[in-house]
This record gives C-alpha cells, sequence and structure tokens, in this order.
C-alpha cells in the first residue's frame, strides 16, 4: 500500500481524485488538504460520500504532506501551485499536478497563453507530460507529471494515429468539442456564465482561437508525429454534467480509405499501448454515455471520400479519463503496479 | 385575409406551423388535414392548444383542400407528399412543401440520398428553393416552393457570403452541427434511438457521410457562389428540444482578416436581403438561446490566423427558422406580404 | 394606447415583461429603467431581443418614470422597491408590482416571513392582491396591484374550488410543488446553489416550512372560502428552465367523488371567472409542456378513495402566469381592456 | 466465489447487475440470459462495457441456468418471470426476482394491481420480500426473494420509523415521488410517452390511484408497525436519468416534534439494521446528487408544527438502491456474506 494525498480535495476534481483512491487496491489515502475547510469531515462537504469515508479535511504544509504521502494528486490552479509543487518535491513525494502549471517543457508557451507568470521554471526541466497512450515511458521515471487537460486528451488521441503515421497532412486540422459543465467546476464563473439557465437548453462556443488547450494539444500531436502542427480548436458548453465529444478534421493523403485510417487506429491503440483506448468502425457509435464515469476514450475514425476529410469522432470523461482517472493511471505507472489497477470494473 | 390550410398539422412541425398562423394578421386557418386524427378538437391532439385553437382535424382530398385554400403547407413525406402536391397545385392552390421532396430540381439527387423514387418529377421544373435570403425573387413569383432543411438553413446562412465573395477556398469546408431532439419528431426511431433514457447526459454524431441534408447544404451553397464546392457534414444530436448550432469551418484565401470577414457578413446579410440574419461580433455570443422559438439565425464569423481556418458560428431554432417560421416567412413573399409579418415581437 | 414602464427590465421577469408588452396592440413602451446598466440598447442586454426592440435603458427618478407613464412595471425587491413605488403613485402611474412587497395589507406577514421592515406601511391600505380569478373587481379598480407569486398562484388555483365548496376539511392541506431553475432569476444562489452541475440530474427541495410564499397562499384560500385555513407548502428545485407543477392533498367530506369534485372545479373557473384556467379530466394530463410559454394555468382534480385523499395537480408557466403575463393580465384588467388582450395566440 | 447468474441482462436493469456484480469480491459471473439476442458479446449489446466484460449472451433453459448457478438474478416480468422462476428453483439455485411477481405472498394482490393471472401461486408461500431493513432475517434464509420496487423502497423507508414508532397517524399517509426515466427501462412505451421530447423541460404525474406499486408500499408498511395503514401515491416523470425523490406526508400525533421525530429515525435506522439509510439533519439535504449510482438512500424528517404535518424526504438511485444494488445486498444476506459487501467504495 502507497500512501496517497489530495491538495485541493473539495472541487469536482478533488472528490473524483478521492473516488478512485477510494476503490484502488494499493492506495491509502494519507491527507485531504483543503485550506478552507479545514478540519471538517469529508462527508460534510461532500455529502456523497458519507459513509463513503471517514476523514476529515485538514490544513498541513508541503513538507507535511510530502513526509506522509509517497504521492500526492496536486489539484489547483496558478499561484497556490507554485506554492505547493516545489515542497512537495523537495520532501521526496511523486507529484501528480492537476491544473495547467506543468505541462509545458517552456515556461514562454505557459505564460502566453494562461497569461500569468510562472513561479517554479526551475522545476520545468525535469516535469513529464502524462498522457500515457504517447509517454508512457518517461511517465514511468517521472518525479513529477503534468496530467493532461480533459480537452487535450480526447483531442490528441483522436489525431496521434493520423499523423503518426503520415496518413493526413499537418495542414488545416480542425477539432470541435463538446463538453458537459462539470469541466467549469463548482465556482460561479460570470465571463463564461454556468448558472442552470445559462446552459439549459442551449450550445454556445467559447474561447475561439484562445483557449489554453490549444498549444497543449499542438504538443502532444508534436510528440505523436515529430512534426509540429498547428490546430484550430473550438470548444463548447453543452448541457450535461460529464463527457467531452469531440469531432476532429484533417486532410488525408492521396489514396487514404476508411478501412485504411481504421487499420492505422487499431495497430496504434494496442493494448498495451492504450488499454483505455477503444476504436469503434462507426463514428456514430462513439457517444458520451459509452465513456461517462469510466476511464475509457473510445475513437472511430472514417474518410469521407467525396469532399476530401478524415472525421473522426472521441468520446471521455472529462472527470475520469479527463483527469482523475489518468491521474491514477499515471500514478500507476510511477509506482510500478499494473497501468489499469483500480480503473476498470468501476463507475467512476 | 388569406385561407391557409396544413396537410399534417399534429406533428412536431405541424403544431409549430399552427402557432405561426395563429398569430398571423392576415391568415385565416381554414383546412387542418390529419388522416389518422381526423374529427378531433385540434386542442384534444395538441393539448397545449386547449383554448387557443377551435378548429378540428379533417379528412379532405387533395381537391378539397385546394379549394378552401389560398395557400396550402405540406407536412408530409416521401409518397404521401407525392399523393398530396400534385391535386393542390391542380386545384390552384400555392404550396409549400416542409418536406425534402421538393427541394432539388434533379430528381436524381432526391433519389440518391432519400433511397425513394420520386413521384412528382414533373412539377421539379416550377418548383423553388425556399431560402429567401438567397432565391426571394423567385421565391416571390413560385407557386410551389421547397422549404429548406433545418441543418441547411443553417449551414448555408453560415458560409454563403465566404463563398459568395470569394474569401475562402471551394475545397475544404465542413459544417459541424448539433441538433436538439425536436428535429426527430414525435415518433420513435430505433435506428437512431430518441427516448429520453438515450439522449439524456448525451452527444453523439450520426449519419456521417450520407445525411440527407449534405447535398441541399452543397445546392445552397452553389447557389450563392455559382460554383460547386463540396462540404464535409457531420449532424449531431444534444441534450435539447430546439435548435441547431453549426459551427463551420472553411480555409481563408490569403490576407483575409476577422474584420474583413465580418465586413463581408455585413454587407451581404443587409436589411433588406435578410431581416432575420443578424450578424454579431463574436463567435461565442451565437447561442441557440438567443434565438429559440424565433425565426433569427444569429451568425458570427472569426478568422483564426495562427492555424490557418476561418470559424463560422450559426444558430437558429429548427423548428422556427429551421422550419415553420421560414415558412410563413415563404409565404408572406409569395403572398405580397412584408417578409416580417407575423415573425416579428412573438415567440414561436 | 396607454404608455408602460418596466423598473428593473434585465431580469429575467423584466425580460418576459418587455416581451409580453412587446406583443400587446394597446401598449406603448415607454421607460426601461436599470440603474446599474442605464443607457445600453436593450439588445445588448437581452441578445434574443436584438432586432425586436431599439429602446435603450435609461436612469431615472420615479417621478420621471410616473410622468412618462400610465401603467408601471415594477420588479425590484425590498429596499428598493420601497424607494420606487411611492413615487410612482404620487406621480399618478398605476403600479403593478411584482415581488413580494405588496402582496399583504397586514405588514407584520411581511416583516414576520421575509425578514425586512416593511418601508411602504401607508401604502399598504390601497394595495390590491392581484390574482384576477378571485379578486378581479378590486383589481379592475387598484392603483396598486401586488402581483401573486409563482408558486401561489398555481397553490390557490389547485385549492380554491375545494375550499370555497366547502368540499374539503381546512386542516391537512399539502402543496408540494417543483419549479424550473428560472425562478430563481439570473443571480448566482450560494445557499441555495443553481449552478448548472447542482441541478442538472437533481432534484431536491428547500425552504421547507419557512418559504416565503406560504403565508400568501394561505392568504388566498382565505379570501376564496373565507376562513383561515393552514397550508404545508414544500418547495423543489427540478432541472429545467420554466413551469411549476404542483400537487396539492386535501381531506375530503363525505360522500365527495371525483365527479363531484370535477363538477365544482368547472362550475367555479367559468369563462368569465378564469379565461386562462384549462380544468382537464385527469391529473396526469396536467403538464408543464401544455402551459410552459403561456399565460394558462392547467388543473385538474382526483379523489382516491380508497385511502381518503383528494389530490389535485395544477401546472403553469413561473415567469408567464406566476409572474409577467399575469402582470399583463390585471393591466388589462386596470386600464379596462379585455382581460385576455395580448395573452392569447401567442408564446411568451 | 459462488456463480450468479442473470436472466434479462440486457435491459436497464440487467446491465446494472451487471455492473454490480462485476465488482463484488465473491460473485463469478456465469451465465447472461438474453433470448433475444442471444450468441452475442455483452460488450456489442452494452457498449460501455467494452473491455469490462469478455462474456456473451446465452440462450439456457431454466434447468440449465440453474445447474451453473449459485443465485439467479430474474430481471424479466409476467409470463416470463412465471416461466424461468419454478425451473431455477427446482435445479437448486437461489432466485432474486426483480419483477412483481413475488413480491406478495396473496396471489388477489398481484391480479388485481398488476391485471395479470399470477402463473406460479404455488410458489408464493415461500418468497420473502426482500427489503433488508424490513425483513433481514427472512432474507437471510430465503431461496426465493421479490425484490422490492424501486417507488417502494422510497416510500417505505420514509415512513417506517414514524409508523412503528406510532408516532403519526395511520390515515392521510401521502407519498408524492418523482422518478427518472431509467425506470421506464428502454422500451417505447406510447401509452406514457417517454421519448426525449416529451420529457424534457416537463414534469408530470402518472398513474394516480392505481400505480402497482401502492399496494406493495402499504405491505411494507404494515410490516414495519404492524397495522394496515392505507397511503395516497402519486408517482410522477421528471427529467433526469437516474433517482426517485419522494417527499411522504404523515399527521403527527400530539406532541411530536422534529427533534423527536429525528431521533426516532436515528433510533430506528441503526447499522446494525440498515447500513445503507443515511439520516441527515434537514429535509432540503435530501438530494438525488447524493445518492445517484450508489446504494444508499438518505432520508430526513421535519415537523411542520404550524400546519400539524410530519414532512419526510427521502432519495435514493431506482436502478441501484431501488434494483440492483438492492439485489446484491439481499444476495449478500442470502449468501452469508457481509451486508455491504461490494457495494460501498464505488458507483454503480
Amino acid at each position: 500500500m502507497i500512501r496517497v494525498s489530495i491538495v485541493g480535495a473539495t472541487g469536482l476534481v478533488g472528490e473524483c481524485l478521492l473516488r478512485v483512491l477510494l476503490g484502488h487496491p494499493e492506495c491509502k489515502i494519507a491527507l485531504l488538504v483543503s485550506e478552507h475547510a479545514a478540519g471538517k469531515p469529508i462527508g460534510e462537504l461532500l455529502p456523497s460520500l458519507r459513509g463513503e469515508c471517514d476523514l476529515s479535511t485538514v490544513s498541513a504544509t508541503p513538507a507535511e504532506v510530502a513526509k506522509a504521502s509517497d504521492v500526492v494528486f496536486c489539484a489547483k490552479k496558478g499561484a497556490e501551485t507554485f506554492q505547493w509543487v516545489p515542497g512537495l518535491l523537495a520532501g521526496g513525494a511523486k507529484v501528480i499536478d492537476i491544473g495547467g502549471e506543468f505541462r509545458f517543457k517552456d515556461p514562454a508557451v505557459y505564460e502566453a497563453w494562461y497569461k500569468e507568470l510562472h513561479g517554479c521554471k526551475e522545476l520545468l526541466e525535469k516535469t513529464v507530460w502524462g498522457l500515457p497512450e504517447l509517454n508512457k515511458e518517461a511517465v514511468r521515471r517521472a518525479q513529477l507529471v503534468g496530467n493532461p487537460g480533459c480537452y487535450v486528451t480526447s483531442a490528441v488521441l483522436a489525431l496521434a494515429p493520423l499523423l503518426a503515421e503520415g496518413l493526413v497532412e499537418d495542414a488545416g486540422l480542425v477539432v470541435d468539442s463538446y463538453s458537459g459543465l462539470s469541466g467549469a467546476g463548482r465556482q460561479y464563473l460570470p465571463k463564461n456564465p454556468n448558472l442552470f439557465v445559462d446552459i439549459d437548453e442551449n450550445l454556445r462556443a467559447y474561447g475561439v482561437g484562445n483557449h489554453k488547450h490549444t498549444p497543449e494539444i499542438e504538443m502532444g500531436l508534436a510528440l505523436a508525429c515529430g512534426r509540429a502542427p498547428k490546430v484550430t480548436f473550438v470548444p463548447h458548453l453543452a448541457p450535461l454534467d460529464r463527457g467531452i465529444l469531440t469531432t476532429a478534421f484533417a486532410r488525408p493523403k492521396a489514396g487514404l480509405t476508411t478501412e485504411k485510417a481504421q487499420e492505422a487506429f487499431r495497430a496504434y491503440y494496442t493494448a498495451e499501448r492504450a488499454p483505455f483506448v477503444r476504436v469503434l468502425d462507426k463514428v456514430d457509435a462513439v457517444a458520451i454515455s459509452n465513456v461517462a464515469r469510466s476511464n475509457y476514450c473510445d475513437v472511430a475514425v472514417q474518410v469521407v471520400e467525396r469532399s476530401g476529410q478524415v472525421v473522426v469522432a472521441s468520446a471521455l470523461d472529462n472527470l475520469v479519463k479527463g483527469a482523475a482517472g489518468q491521474a491514477l493511471q499515471n500514478l500507476n505507472l510511477m509506482c510500478g503496479f499494473a497501468e489499469t489497477l483500480g480503473l476498470k470494473g468501476r463507475s467512476l
């Protein structure tokens, strides 16, 4: 049994991290850190967990958390993350950071897209971007993992095989995504309204051309193919709680057929590389309802020859494969457990 | 006052046709034809209309309906449409057909995409495709109008200015659309499940590469630009009742900026050409909630220069601007009324 | 044409008031008052109204608004209402107050349930509670009307005939209601969370035993029957935008049957007394979908003899019959128009 | 490890039964019986289970299923149930029947409310009604358990402590319940429409006064208190997938306060009697979101003294505590496992 702590335990992602840990056979929850609600039973803060977890949240220093933990999930953002991560690492803990702060080696990318100064540039050399399907060996050896963004996971898993195998042009990639509202967390966001009356019976894009996940999608695709394709990324909000459906478009190289593209997907997403990626036969079989509360990402590809486009659909649960489940998958790799341990046979 | 009848009055579109007529100052409802429910008060069949409309449905022949009517909305499909329309026209009525049967001049297109024989080829010469923004003068002179498809309206209004003005390439057009379930009508569709439990908390594509609206979108764009671009069209289902949100992508020609594209949209959608198209400043301001139950289509364009794509959003209500409202707009044109008569200042 | 102004024009109720006025043939909108957003085109503040209304919001004093208006809808709460109403009345305008401040003759009731001091006690003598089905003649003569609460309207219309005709006991009345979220307005309410993620896929009671609408329901029932029955009122939130469904329970007096109860409802809700109350045959025919965006309240009654309860269902749209539509109905009465003018043949 | 089979494996309840079994440490799935889809991999029929379960459905006789199984979940209805259960029992298997056929000792009750002849009257003597909180010892010894209805579980758990302790009158009990649509299964029900467009943005009662769960609620309450109270039960449909929220009303005996009622609930629902019933402090803390995908039933009680009613809220997941989870809880009891085994620390 390893000891695992969560910094930021009471947000939507924190709650999902706690849930995935509760069912993991080799993890013992050490500390649940929540500054603003320290000292309260978790079941009072997260009522669905009454009777499931008897721990109370605590206030603690990074050094204290590191001492009590083998692995720490850090579910904070910006300045708070920069305050936590150095001390956790210095104390010897492995850290899986859920926010965007440790995904890019180059701080300039972070600063340009997140509009914040990076407070831990010296740590970026050692950070590893944790998409297991593309970066498994590096994750296994990492002490610090930047857990990928939810949209990013859906977009990169949709396009990686096509780019890695050189089946499509690098130019003209489009990622058109729709997300449920758990992606926005439990905060009121007046600039991007998330009241029920704003979202119910509505669909709307946001962040067109400047969403923070754009450079990370491009980084993932670069990792997959060794080149540097650009992506047009358009995220939308849809009236559901969980899940991202991505429809991606690419320009096929001459001779590409649906069958060849499907073969490439199946060859790429082997059981070893990608135990949680399910390659389906039809684009219209990819549905959020099939992946919600699981760590799976379903994908399917179709070449529309009459109009010259490759269409890929991918679906995942933003809180699971897009956050907490993927974090546990990374923990499994970092700690030498089976990659799927605690992630199959469950809803999450 | 003109006399207007509806053939197929009790479906979701029929109900919306009835609603738009009830508030039109120059239309008097003549006959509400419903074969399977003839003789029943409309308020019994459509309980929301109790107290709003005292008519009962009737069974009648095309000749009888034509005699009683100046204009007939035909809200049937396939073989039934082919049985109704010839007699209505022969009887001297103007006909606005809501289905797909009279949208194409070339019956081969209909037969290839709808997988049915066309039963009224001789009438196709005189039919007029009724998207007022592109075909207003022809609609004014028409006796038979094929009312456009709902997705088609959203896609063509999104892309027409760009193609008409030669601002984008003809190749590489993508139309990624999400629709509410009223587009599927009140029938159970086991092949494309529409129970609440199938749709709630779910998103899913369907008909990728073979949706019937594809050739009609291309026909509309051809009408706009005089060329014959191909489109990749991917429709999806989203958990809402009404509305279509389309995100369209196109390859910009050199030098195109957001400002130039916006100018082109504003110049194209003048008040005269398009009293129901509202050109907004920002793609993320286009939202179904702003157009639901109205005859408006909101559009906005943005050029994402770093990745070389034009992004256009359009939103409309599939039952109103995508069906019944647009039909009334066509009626206004065919009968010499103001184009907006009975369509503003109301929810529909 | 009369001149009508709205104080508080940009909330959800204000927007609905504006919509009902836009389609009223005898009302001309004078001033749209919004302190915090003065000087902006209404279409910028309420994007669904772009192209429908060219007015801009203004900042104005009560005297200025009164001078410009024959009738004023005041859609404010608490202290703001107390600042507006005296000046509007002094300036000669008729006032329909949408909040709870002018519903009770006795300020002690307001102060006990709303937990605020009443700032205009001297005006309470002249205020008239505006449920037209129970208080029509008084409304006709009123200068100041307190428009009823949304839950109140649904509860009182459900139980009034039974109590008025003495068919049930005064003891044991239960009102179990479920409301859509537009009832909570466009504000974030952290104490009664209304984010999408709080409401989606959820049902929950709130305010049990102390909801402000309780004494107003009892006041309405007292007006109906001349006695003072007490009510147990339990409101809930349901994942929808508009509508209230109330299921009310009462103890039948000996010999009451479903048929007799239905007769009593039909006799009570004559066309003259209640042009917007539709008495249906079956409790399960009462559905929010049939009344949404209309000024109707559907009701049905059933006596369950084996267990000795009368069950009544009522459904209405909280923003229309529960707020803006009823306010227009009151305006019609106060100004001598037909009670239904501008309220039929439309969605709202 | 015991061997467990499911008859009727591909409906919504069958799928949930399969999910609960997949995570149970002492159950091995033997046969998944589905007549109409025999021979197909379960992941093809239930796409969310691809990669989670490699079994295929089979066609088999009751004797074959009994031979292969220690326990069988029978998720069929009416005539099909009567064909399956005798052979399963004769073959020595323990049977947990999910439908309504083996809940009543008296076949007349079944026949009166289900409008079908009972085909296995001779087995009713041995059947045990499986609400563990009220009937644990009998379940432990049973070979045949009738798993309770979903509404029934929510209603009986809400009212049992009050009746058992004699805190309320037997007369005047009201159970007002709202359910998500998974309760209606995956079939289209034209008589009680369950298309997305019927349910979205709607609330509606059904089966008032004649719902099949009424006598079972009364049976459960009789078991709790030794008397035979009657209940007025009004079920409704709400736009959500999972969950039932019940608001129950009862007439307090003299002197009952909220505190006394809460004490009675806490004393009644001990950890031993009811490890899955969580007694909360406030009625408005009972929410479907806290119990969805769990086997918990949350309850809270409040006495509204001014109007003389006891209000109880209960919430559960209709597919889990209302069906599959409760079935597994019964299996645990019948097989001598810990009552909570496989039911905690998981979403279901």
